[in-house]
Formats: structure tokens, sequence, C-alpha cells
């Protein structure tokens, strides 16, 4: 299996870097375009689990819109042959010293590359 | 991209419950193995970011083994094609009532199934 092949790696890139963009500014509509739709897809948040993309699909039409700026650090993007990627970033929202980690699986779809499974959470 | 193939799904079930047994019984040696050997490998503990496999197996060697007893619940295990999976699992720890999760995503290598990515947090 070979690792950050570089044209698989650049495109897994964009895609991250798309989610962001989207989250930040609580794009609904590329957030779950980004998030595979399956019922097997699941999202564990800071403060929720959420099983199957209706769930997630709620939880981002329910979120408030603001409070979501956060600045990435230490972002380790690896990807495995050319289908499959993980994606971690540490992040620090606005006026907040906590840290923050996000987890990302992604798979390339007939559709694109989509989130399969997420973790976000606090560092205790 | 064939989801949950029946003799990929046990065998990575398998491995799954293999790390389980080794962490609730503090077998380094097994936790060590499971996990990908590779500076690309990072963990997301409760309370730490580990990056790379040197990071995990110093912090499994230092780590006290008391206290790690769990029950684990709504676990859900995805196997993508035949070489990737996604673990996502609710736990317990005994005499706390706070809701623990964990994810990882495996890759087949030669040697056998291993952990590339994983994160561990309780819910906010």
């Amino acid at each position: 299996m070979e690792v950050n092949i570089p044209d698989v790696l650049t495109e897994v890139t964009a895609a991250f870097e798309r989610y962001e963009m989207a989250l930040v500014n609580n794009d609904v509509v590329v957030l779950d375009e980004l998030f595979w739709n399956s019922p097997h897809t699941l999202r564990y948040g800071a403060t929720e689990n959420l099983y199957g993309f209706d769930e997630i699909c709620a939880f981002r039409a329910a979120r408030p819109s603001t409070g979501l700026a956060r600045t990435l650090g230490r972002t380790v993007i690896t990807t495995y042959g050319r289908d499959f990627a993980t994606a971690n970033t540490e992040f620090h929202r606005t006026g907040s010293d906590r840290i923050g980690r996000q987890s990302q699986t992604w798979m390339r779809t007939p559709e694109g590359w989509r989130v399969v499974s997420a973790h976000v959470s606090f560092l205790s």
C-alpha cells in the first residue's frame, strides 16, 4: 500500500480544505455533500454521538452558525493507496485556550472524496 | 467499494476484539503490535496527542496499568473493500458515568491488520 502518492494527497488536501471552509462558514450544503451518504457514516462530535448520515444532516441543520471560527495546527493528512486517507488536526477556537482535535477518515467514492467516519473532541 | 464483505468484517472484528482484550489487560506487547509501525501513525488520547509510532509506544510503556476496565456499547465496525476499516465504539469505565468514544482506522498490512489512526475522548 503506497502512502502519500502525491496526486492523491493533493486531492485529499483539497477536500479537507473545502470542508474546513464550509465548517467555519456553516455552509451546510457542502458539509452534507462531503459526508458519505450512508447509514454506516458516523460522527462523534464534542457534545454528541451521531449515527448515520441522516443524524449528521439533522445536526448540521440545527446547529447555531456563530462561534465556528477556529485556527488549525499540526494538521496531518495521510493517504493509503489511491482510495483511502486519514486527516487529523488540532484546532483552537477564538477566545479559548482549549486544544481541539478533529479526526476524519476519507474514502474515494464515484462522487468524490467523502468522510466515512469523524471524531471531534477537546483534550481533557 | 464493497462495504462489509463478510470475511473481511470477521477479520477486523477479531483484530478489534484482540485490541480490546490487550487494552483492559494492559498487554503492551499486543497494543504495540496492533498499531502501524510508522511515523505517520497518530493517536489522540483523552489527555494526550501522540504523533508517530514511537510516541505511542512510549505512552503505552509509561501508562499506569490500573483502572483500565471498561464496558463497550454501540460498537460499529465497517469495512471498505478488503484493506480498510473503521471501528467506533462508546465505552464506560467502571465507576464513572462519563461516555467515552474510541475511533480507529484500520489498514491491512503484510503483517496483518493495523491501526493507522486513533482518537479517544469523553463526551463533553
